[in-house]
């Protein structure tokens, strides 16, 4: 960023923003995350935002300036890995989240999130919620298999599925394995076995996008001849259509209550994040189209089953994504990889879409 | 031990032997084990333990002097909490594993059994396999709850549910949660959810004293947005008939290779103990239940769902055991509790058994 003689923004909430002044008016910003989950690869976040930079790189070299500002922004805790919500960064920058309740949240660890970025030197002075920019474009690697599989080279991303992030404690009686009747058990790792298995039905009954995971599962004491007494888990339940991801809470719900019931065990449930569903921009879609299809790219247009950044700004301002294809659609995982050739494509892409909206007013044109 | 002027061994393996040596031949024993499990209550081990030097000093104190010795062991590791297999201390003493092989086991935490033994002095050079007793008998709480609920004070104790313990490691492919559709996951989380509710499906279903548990899950990388690479769970299966307990296992194998073919992983299991249900001497159990009718007790002649060092004795002498009831059947639990009511009844039937014991030789009787 410096390197580029870009203005360089450090928000209170840690979100960098780069910003090349040139023209009038609000800027063209792109940009994404390059925090990253525990055993992640190196294309997620990080991609979106040198690729930003390479954009302005590439037209500062060719000596072609926007008509407006072009901005590429690094939106703190993307993942959610250690602090949660996820995209809280993003969430802060579009007024989503108060400062002072985002700086006061823990990590998994400990940690409070203002001493954390105090630590690093990221507790910036630049105000939240930060200006509304011109547009919003992100680009970033599919992380699912259904460009490659599908033979397409560019993802236009219409909308982003909504997120159920809860935990649930589900608390029983701790007991010995050998001695205590399978009818008198109050077993939670049973019914977390259990909610395991409903929600891989409940996700291929509903069809669709719909998509449910059980990522984490800690037994206590976690001994193998002890019935547990507690078993923590937690559930993501993701849709594109938010009445439909309230079905499938709804019947997790009752499924819960169900089980708990049956096996004589307390279930407490936490909510962790919660995000509707989001459409982007149909101008911003159809421009991202238009662009990869003028540089004779096969492109689907598509939700994405990731939360992103984008979606946040698509609070304040006309927003959509470009994906690019991700191999196997291996991604959080250090194995994540996208050629050469699809990165300069999705590079490409970005490009001309950021060069167009410094140059359309959506306002005037559809006016 | 020691105030009660007993000869004290500590054999190769760490068991510990309290001897009154009186009387003539080979001693009537009793005895237990006093480590536990991370989560452990005060009775279970213990109490077997501090009841045969109980039945010593009453019968010194009363100067009555058995026509045999008495004899109290405390054998190591039975619990299996931190080395494998459970039981290990008896089955040593018995002959049914190699002193080497013991002394060359792993603590979940790394150390060798020999070294930890050498660490706390107890690695003693009395050698096993030990000398056979005349008969034994181990008296212990129920750890279940059936006594209490059926309103008995004794259980007598005629033999031991066959245990099968093995880890599953099911490797998958780690995926992000939110892209990747539900027909192309590898989902090792799932595959585990699915074994638990098999595993409680075939407990169920084959009815009488089959049992169960997972007790113990650990997912990689367990973070909630994140599809796990690998999981890594303990089955605990238990039955009083082999037959059934194969029946049991081979059911289970069945399903593991259905489940793991169904969502693209492998599984591979680990064995980490297996023993055959043991039926006790129905003499010494007989004996164990007129003393006890004989004192005016109720008596429950029963299984032990859990496993316990009377069963390895049991190999080389006449062997059995007395129960006494569990509160609500929790053990394992630091809330275990056994009224002092029945924990006395319980030290006096024990002190009755091994007194007629020491005078009765079953030979010689059914001869």
């Amino acid at each position: 960023m410096h390197d580029l003689g870009l203005r360089v923004d450090v928000d209170a909430i840690g979100n960098m923003i780069a910003t090349w002044d040139c023209g009038n008016g609000s800027p063209v910003m792109t940009g994404s995350h390059i925090d990253t989950v525990r055993t992640g690869g190196r294309y997620d976040g990080n991609y979106g935002v040198l690729a930003g930079l390479e954009v302005i790189e590439a037209l500062m070299t060719a000596n072609l300036e926007p008509a407006r500002p072009l901005s590429v922004a690094v939106f703190t805790n993307e993942e959610g890995a250690r602090f949660q919500p996820d995209m809280l960064g993003s969430l802060v920058y579009v007024g989503g989240l108060a400062l002072e309740e985002a700086l006061d949240t823990k990590a998994i660890d400990g940690p409070r999130l203002a001493d954390e970025l105090e630590r690093i030197g990221y507790r910036g002075v630049a105000p939240v919620p930060g200006p509304a920019p011109h547009a919003f474009v992100e680009l970033h690697i599919e992380q699912g298999p259904l460009l490659e599989a599908e033979g397409f080279t560019i993802g236009a991303v219409d909308g982003v599925q909504g997120i159920s992030w809860q935990e649930l404690t589900i608390t029983g009686q701790s007991n010995h394995a050998g001695t205590t009747p399978m009818r008198l058990r109050h077993d939670p790792s049973y019914v977390a076995a259990a909610i395991g298995v409903f929600l891989r039905q409940l996700a291929v009954d509903m069809g669709g996008d719909q998509v449910c995971t059980v990522g984490k599962i800690d037994l206590t004491p976690n001994l193998i001849n002890v019935v547990p007494a507690r078993a923590v888990m937690t559930v993501d339940v993701r849709n594109t259509d938010e009445g439909l991801l309230r079905l499938a809470e709804a019947r997790l719900a009752r499924f819960i209550d169900e089980v708990a019931d049956r096996e004589g065990v307390t279930v407490e449930s936490r909510r962790l994040a919660r995000f509707e569903p989001v459409v982007f921009d149909s101008r911003v879609v159809d421009l991202v189209t238009d662009v990869a299809l003028g540089h004779g790219h096969t492109v689907k247009r598509m939700p994405s089953g990731a939360g992103h950044d984008a979606q946040m700004l698509a609070r304040v301002c006309p927003a959509a994504m470009i994906f690019v294809p991700s191999h196997r659609g291996v991604s959080h995982n250090p194995a994540e990889h996208t050629d050469d050739r699809d990165l300069v494509a999705g590079a490409n892409v970005l490009l001309d879409t950021m060069w167009t909206l410094a140059h359309v007013d959506f306002d005037k044109e559809t006016a």
